[in-house]
């Protein structure tokens, strides 16, 4: 068998599994995303093992969680993050420091090494929003000022948990002192803050002269190459690429309309974005997920997981009312790509073995689908915000972060 | 160096180097992928060595090649090259048959096998119909009779082009004994056959179902998944891949408006497939191309493709007057993407050594930097053709085949 017949199956194969499975959860009303990680889990090498891991799909699914990245930065409008109210921000923290903490101190309890129950915190920390924006587009509750708060929040959780990311890889690779700590920190700050505040400015400066170049689409191109360019430089100085891919969409975020990058992507993220989520799943062990050994700490992580970031998030809204409270820290519950993210990032550095990596899924899974059932009977009765835009959340915000969910 | 570190890195240069070569090309009113190629040549690692193939640029350019192929077959609707002009068909014909056995009769001549001197006349063989229409287009002549023959020859090209590589493919693989040319024939025609006339049959009848699937964009992600399965048959049963993703597109050329597949396939496009182009130069070895020993045999085989081009092609259209004979000879005359596609498959095959494939880009450089200067002067006078559509070639092809050499 040739080399080019390998990678077109494995190509193939992956993508059928992907889109089939995201095809029967959209109709069972759940997110395609958590089919695409299942599916993964069921053809991958430690259960039917109709695909192994090939070097084909192994690139195809770095480009699709750097290009799932830089869609996520694209869609989160740094203008609108710097003036959200005082609320989004203390909901976001919240839901942040809990989370990391319990997690934290779980893996601690566990006997597990301190980089690697950071991880376990780390992993716990970012709230999908694309998830919960669904259910809420869906139900026609966006309009609604908890659903707005959410949104907000889980924007910042975006950004917090892009920090805290990091952080830990810094500390991961040169240990729990002051010093790498400090550098780590350092790093990340200066990081985030060139990325985030000036590299958008960069890309308003060069406003005029990218329209005026004559390759077609050249801001879309320009956007691409920035992307790699940005996800090199954070790998390079010991952040993680998706880091750097995340600023480099944020940075064009605030660009023209007419450069039509949201709808450019789309159809990159329709293709190659599914591979690494269904590679994801083909990394679990499903004898281990099932064994005792991961499935009872698991459970009691899920339960963690969701208790603390309904009372960390909730704490910040109960000046609101218990029942604002409550359904603000039920939509920040589910965790998706972005906790898989950090997971395969901890992988990639040997600091989540195969039994913690199944409980981070476990919490991915559990998490992503308690939510869609449970959040508008809980938002049931509560008052329409007052007309103007979403903050933190562009327009086409459900659209792409959606973007292979949707369909009604 | 991290394998992260190495693969962004390598993405990068590549795109960065494409673009802005690009750039420099349209601002010289030249064909970008000329301007890629060539860029690929320079900082690849028989010259600057800025860029070494790596893992990830083969399978970035693999994809590309197929998502290229794909795009193009998108551009070439059957039922339009069905109910074509006679005169087309014996341009294309004659367009065909003349380079071919003349690039086949001068590798004998320079003693080559027999399996590389038909790769080397099967390179000279498609018309590059991208670079000729932009020519046409920005000239405002593409309303003229010469111009719609030859697009619509160009198209039937294509086809016969897949045609020809299939079979000497198959005789490359097997020998050139008269079972083998039978039996890779038949493969070829029945494969083609089924693509060509089955396939579309097919996704017509299905397009109600592809409407009513929830996973978003699915007849997007539908004709992804043909294009790797059209492929990957193809590959397996010893065609090339490039043949299977060609007809792919082809099937779904006639699909419906809504479905947005060419708009779709533009940033697929416009992002992978340079890295081909790239790939394809870096792979030259620019001291071997300045050595005599290839470009004294390359000029030759440069006369060789032009002239074989303009007499095959323009013979077909002699009973037109010899001005309209010369202006669409000239016009078939560039061989682009699909000359270089049949070196690669060459090379891929151990069958187009160095001094071949240099050779094979020298003819696919000069034949396509020639015309755009040279059509217009011999169009002159001619007059437009009667109202309609252009035969084989649907609006949008203009728009997708250029899609990243333009904007004015």
């Amino acid at each position: 068998v040739s080399d080019t017949v390998q990678m077109l199956a494995s190509l193939l194969v992956v993508l059928v599994a992907a889109k089939v499975a995201g095809e029967l959860f959209e109709r069972l009303k759940q997110p395609a995303v958590i089919g695409e990680l299942l599916v993964g889990i069921a053809i991958g090498p430690h259960a039917l093992g109709l695909v192994h891991p090939t070097s084909a799909l192994q690139v195809v699914s770095s480009i699709g969680v750097a290009v799932l990245m830089f869609a996520v930065g694209l869609e989160t409008r740094s203008s609108e993050v710097f003036k959200v109210g005082r609320q989004a921000m203390i909901v976001a923290a919240g839901g942040v420091v809990l989370p990391l903490a319990a997690g934290y101190a779980f893996g601690h309890f566990l006997g597990y090494s301190q980089p690697e129950a950071l991880f376990v915190g780390t992993a716990l920390v970012a709230t999908s929003v694309g998830i919960t924006a669904r259910v809420l587009a869906d139900r026609g509750l966006i309009a609604t000022r908890v659903a707005r708060i959410v949104l907000a929040a889980a924007v910042i959780d975006d950004v917090l948990g892009m920090l805290v990311l990091s952080i830990v890889t810094g500390v991961a690779r040169n240990g729990l002192d002051f010093g790498s700590v400090a550098l780590a920190l350092a790093e990340a700050v200066a990081f985030i803050t060139i990325a985030a505040v000036f590299l958008p400015k960069v890309v308003q400066a060069s406003e005029h002269v990218l329209d005026r170049l004559h390759v077609k689409n050249a801001p879309f191109s320009v956007a691409l190459g920035v992307m790699l360019g940005s996800a090199l430089l954070a790998e390079a100085i010991g952040l993680a690429a998706i880091v750097g891919a995340f600023f480099a969409g944020m940075a064009f975020a605030d660009g023209p309309e007419r450069w039509e990058l949201e709808s450019r992507t789309e159809p990159l993220y329709e293709w190659l974005v599914p591979y690494f989520f269904v590679a994801m799943g083909m990394q679990v062990d499903v004898k281990l997920l099932a064994s005792p050994a991961v499935l009872v700490p698991g459970s009691v992580l899920v339960v963690i997981a969701v208790i603390t970031k309904v009372v960390g998030s909730g704490l910040g809204m109960l000046s609101e009312g218990p029942k604002s409270a409550l359904a603000v820290g039920v939509g920040m519950v589910p965790r998706g790509e972005v906790g898989l993210i950090v997971a395969a990032v901890g992988v990639r550095l040997g600091l989540v073995p195969q039994t913690v990596y199944a409980m981070i899924v476990l919490v991915i899974v559990v998490s992503t689908l308690i939510v869609p059932p449970l959040l508008p009977r809980l938002m049931k009765g509560l008052q329409p915000a007052e007309e103007g835009p979403t903050p933190g959340v562009s327009e086409g915000h459900f659209a792409l972060e959606c973007s292979y969910r949707t369909v009604t």
